[in-house]
């Protein structure tokens, strides 16, 4: 075998699962022992080395990643994959390795055109984008043992630990949890949260943040939990909506968290629009729209998960750790912690308004 | 010569300047003849062919156009590279190229690259962008005779119409001229202009559309022109202090057309402060930003300048045309006609005008 042996041809060589070789890895306890032994018998017969500490990308003369870029969709929170581009962009040059764009219009067409590129020979490695659950592109790449790391953390419960596949992602929940203290700690005592409907892996860590700084520091019931809690597509116009009906139902809201800038936006307009120009908002992205107006918000610290992208990729150390596979400084996984930034905000008044 | 001989090889052959031979190509009258006999002997001796229509770009088996990316600046105005780089990649891919990414301090270090990327053969044709006064990137890529198309036009008086520069552009003075013509149909007559310090090629002429407007349609004398020319780099605080300053000393402004979406946003925020929530601003670009607060704008049709730049790169016909070499067919050059999105806007209350 050309290549260093993976999970799967272990799985394949002991005739179990992936999971099955994972556990007898990692908790060799739950599993049956004569299970355990064929596994064990294939790994040393192949020379698995789960933990190989050695660079994992061998950089060709080509030196070149690539990555979709998709067409101009949503030109506040959408900016932020632009944004990301730039960072890996910069990042990538500084090691002397090329990026190479190209386009697909959904999962299956992607697939197709990293297939293409493998077979030109012309791209070491690819960084995929906006993960979500049941992602048919990881479990491809893993198969087909092509170099990969996602911007995005895999959704699915147990493909988290997965040592085949690299990723890094920003921690939302940790980063809509201290927004949600900023508000607390500034005097707001019922703090909305505006997100998108469930399920949404991204989104629903972020509402688990809000979430959690509610039950810690307020006290708020179920009750209230639930009619603080809108769920929203990520629309402007939806959002000022959602947030005049929510506002006008309860007054004593006194702050609002949102998944993302747009919705932050659309929320400020909604407010501004019922004389709540006072309100304070947090949103999330730290987009270029918001940094206009003078919105607050979350910063996905985008240089980090470009630095961690990279970093995993060729197998070199640094990030923020969550998961460690077993040995030390094998790193496959990196969350990284976002930062707020606090703004004054520009009033707005809407078009009505007046 | 495995490649196809250019004006440069024929100005070395015939021992004169390249001007010289674009002269005998177009205003042979004014050449000396024994000049004139030697050019064309270069001309006939190297079968070079000002007009070939064969398309221009063999592309190799990388079919690759690289693309310099600069780390994010300005987030408003400066996402107009990002949304042209997602319409390139958009174009290209249609075609069945790819965009490569590289990344360079200054011109300099630009030429550096492109060099390099020639030398690994991986790379068939450079894309530039935010081309200036005596801009060295494109005197080395024609000398070198590497293809190339820029975003933007040379902004030298003599080289506009050099058939070895391929360039496309959008036509900042008809935008201009067509928002300043809008903003007078509505009512406005006396409208200022803020835009950037001259010299700078794109600034200039989008104040000459204003100017040409103001001219044409409105009773204005040299001294109202000067005294509604407000000129600031492009920056919203800058913009904002700017346009109050103007505002407050000239109560009869009725209309303010500017150079880029941030100079607007600041000239928005200007008058939300002191009171002229009312006063009709066009900007330029329609960026994101713009779009989200209602801002009316110049919009760049970024579509029709990636199709052309990959149309001009590979030969293909098309684009609007402003110069042809010679023979019908072969466009060297295309200026793209922008269009005006008139939009309601949300009226913004600064910080502290409460």
């Amino acid at each position: 075998m050309d290549r260093l042996p993976t999970i799967e041809d272990v799985a394949r060589a002991a005739q179990v699962s992936r999971q099955t070789v994972s556990n007898v890895l990692n908790t060799p306890a739950i599993v049956k022992p004569a299970t355990r032994k064929r596994v064990e018998t294939a790994i040393r017969k192949l020379d698995y080395r789960p933990h190989a500490s050695a660079r994992r990308l061998r950089m060709r003369k080509s030196s070149t990643i690539a990555i979709r870029l998709d067409p101009m969709t949503n030109g506040i929170s959408g900016a932020l994959l632009d944004r990301f581009l730039h960072a890996l962009t910069e990042q990538a040059d500084a090691r002397g390795i090329r990026i190479l764009l190209f386009t697909a219009a959904d999962p299956v067409a992607e697939i197709e055109q990293i297939r293409k590129l493998r077979a030109g020979a012309d791209v070491d490695a690819f960084v995929l984008t906006a993960t979500f659950h049941g992602d048919p592109r990881t479990e491809w790449l893993v198969q087909n043992n092509v170099p990969f790391v996602t911007f995005g953390r895999p959704w699915g419960a147990n493909d988290m630990n997965n040592p085949a596949h690299l990723w890094v992602d920003v921690d939302g929940f940790s980063g809509m949890r201290e927004a949600t203290i900023n508000l607390i700690d500034r005097g707001s005592s019922r703090i909305g949260f505006i997100g998108w409907p469930s399920p949404s892996g991204t989104g629903d860590d972020r509402r688990r943040g809000w979430q959690e700084a509610i039950q810690e520091r307020l006290d708020l019931g179920e009750g209230d939990l639930t009619a603080l809690n809108v769920s929203i597509e990520d629309r402007l116009e939806d959002a000022r909506d959602a947030v005049v009906a929510l506002l006008e139902g309860d007054a004593r809201i006194d702050g609002l968290v949102c998944a993302s800038d747009t919705l932050a936006l659309g929320a400020m307009i909604a407010a501004a629009s019922i004389g709540r120009n006072d309100l304070p908002i947090i949103g999330f992205d730290n987009s270029p729209v918001g940094q206009a107006i003078g919105l607050s918000s979350v910063d996905q610290s985008l240089g980090e998960v470009a630095a961690g992208a990279l970093e995993l990729l060729l197998g070199e150390t640094g990030g923020d750790l969550i998961h460690r596979d077993g040995a030390a400084g094998d790193i496959r996984h990196c969350l990284i912690t976002p930062h707020l930034v606090i703004r004054q905000p520009l009033r707005l008044l809407a078009p009505d308004a007046e």
